[in-house]
């Protein structure tokens, strides 16, 4: 069945590149990235997140990372070429991020900066929305790990991030853990402490509820809608970029350019890459655990022990906090 | 998070083993099914079905086809040997299962018998409802394909429903075409047309839908919650048992000893053979079809050829009805 026209208000946020980078280390050739770009674009995705833009001099390079963790602005030109319609996104996160690498948004192929912190460094996230507002981007703020904020930290953020000039403020399930209602209940949260914002959303999938927690939250007008193709992302990955193609009835979108780009590289890739349902971050996500131990767990020679790692993340004398 | 007391009316059917069976023609062994069995009993489900009752006479047999698909009372007796609290269930389809097959329930290791039928059989499948009824067995009935029932042939079978002695009522997404909405409109309508029956709900994934609308029937008060380990059954497969028993905290489940079976069974099982978020499931499901296309799409040489299956699917000329 089709969602009407209640999502219409909706954009989607293609995060491929970006948190699927987190899954290959951005091991993504030029070749995926214009394909990439160009299937969005003409499957109507407002943004495509193309990287991040730290600097290699605040977080430590590994010298082997692909060149989508460190955006640099002539090689984006290079491989972008022509701008069309689809807008291009960039996130960083606070402490990590030169405020000298960001060029004025004229001088830039980026339209928008998004900045991630958790709700302790809302202050700081805040001077940078600031400084890139001022440089003429469109600015989001990514409060992360919403289900492990207190309330009264949660409401002191969303105060001082009333008072910003930020165009968007997200709701990012970092742990996968929240299910519609828990959505349903930040929605109204978030729209209740803020007067002058308008929301996205961000989910992760090891409940297989990503999708569900989406439509949820585009239902009630949330309007940025985070998703990447064949669900790419760190360990359970993200609502799936074709779902919402699917299912969103925009006259714009279309489903089949990005079919294509999953013929074309996503299967080959996840026979490579692991990311998607799997059970040790699906009991991370049941814990309300960050997926690191869950990560961690699927690189030793242990990743098919299930019992074992349910009874490590449940065990008190074994497991001493997060 | 946790949904709470909301849900400790639901009791699970485990369906692997006859849902399942549909992806590897019953090929099951029976330390597999003993397994299942006493890992079942452990986490605390309330129903196994083990296989379908269909007679062989009446659909006929390939041969090849693992022991679930006939279920022999003999056989199943030496199986399974000592009954514990998990109960056993076995699913009939009209015109294929032989009254005679039928033991007392006193005599059988079954408890309850599910009939599947289209909208248009549903007088015959109150027949043998209340045949199986009058030997005891708890009994249920599953209308397939809700999703392409003409309302006013759906509000005639739920008027034969509500007078017959059946005891559980199905909501089955047959096509995985369903979300939330779609859910919760249906259990309103069952419930307004039924006045004295209890309901089920079996969903599939082809959108990741299946354990969302799975929650949001259990949060409406259905009672019987279909659902497959690590999502067994046929294409996209079903709302995942261990999702359930991680997310419902009905006091009794255990997660624990299903993670155990994954680890021992699921995950060789799914390397051999294919069920789960497939892209051309995903397109059936979407455009609200039966997945027989699908499936045979992934049997042939074009399985990962996309952008064909779709142009398939949704050009008139080529596709000529269901």
């Amino acid at each position: 069945m089709t969602i009407h026209s209640k999502t219409n208000h909706c954009k989607i946020v293609d995060c491929t590149v970006r948190d699927g980078g987190l899954v290959n280390n951005w091991d993504f050739s030029i070749e995926f990235v214009q394909d990439l770009y160009e299937s969005l674009n003409e499957s109507g995705v407002e943004y495509m997140e193309v990287g991040y833009k730290n600097s290699p001099k605040l977080l430590k390079s590994e010298g082997s990372e692909g060149p989508w963790r460190f955006l640099n602005d002539d090689f984006l030109r290079k491989v972008i070429g022509e701008k069309k319609k689809t807008k291009l996104s960039a996130l960083v996160d606070v402490g990590r991020v030169d405020e000298a690498d960001i060029l004025p948004r004229s001088e830039s192929m980026l339209d928008l900066i998004r900045v991630a912190c958790y709700a302790r460094d809302t202050e700081k996230a805040l001077e940078l929305v600031s400084l890139f507002h001022d440089r003429g981007y469109e600015t989001t703020i990514n409060i992360m790990a919403l289900s492990n904020v207190m309330d009264n930290e949660l409401n002191e953020s969303l105060a001082m991030i009333d008072e910003s000039p930020v165009d968007f403020v997200y709701i990012v399930d970092s742990y996968g853990s929240l299910d519609p209602d828990d959505m349903r209940y930040l929605v109204e949260k978030f729209r209740r402490n803020l007067n002058n914002k308008r929301l996205g959303v961000h989910t992760h999938n090891n409940l297989q509820l990503a999708f569900a927690n989406t439509l949820t939250a585009a239902q009630m007008g949330v309007e940025l809608l985070d998703a990447s193709v064949y669900g790419m992302g760190r360990a359970a990955g993200n609502t799936p970029t074709e779902l919402l193609l699917a299912k969103l009835t925009k006259p714009d979108y279309n489903l089949r350019p990005i079919l294509g780009m999953i013929e074309k590289h996503m299967i080959k890739l996840r026979e490579k890459e692991e990311w998607g349902y799997l059970i040790p971050d699906m009991v991370t996500g049941a814990l309300d655990e960050h997926p690191r131990s869950a990560m961690g767990w699927r690189a030793s020679a242990n990743r098919d022990k299930f019992m074992d790692f349910y009874d490590k993340m449940t065990t008190p004398e074994v497991f001493h906090g997060k």
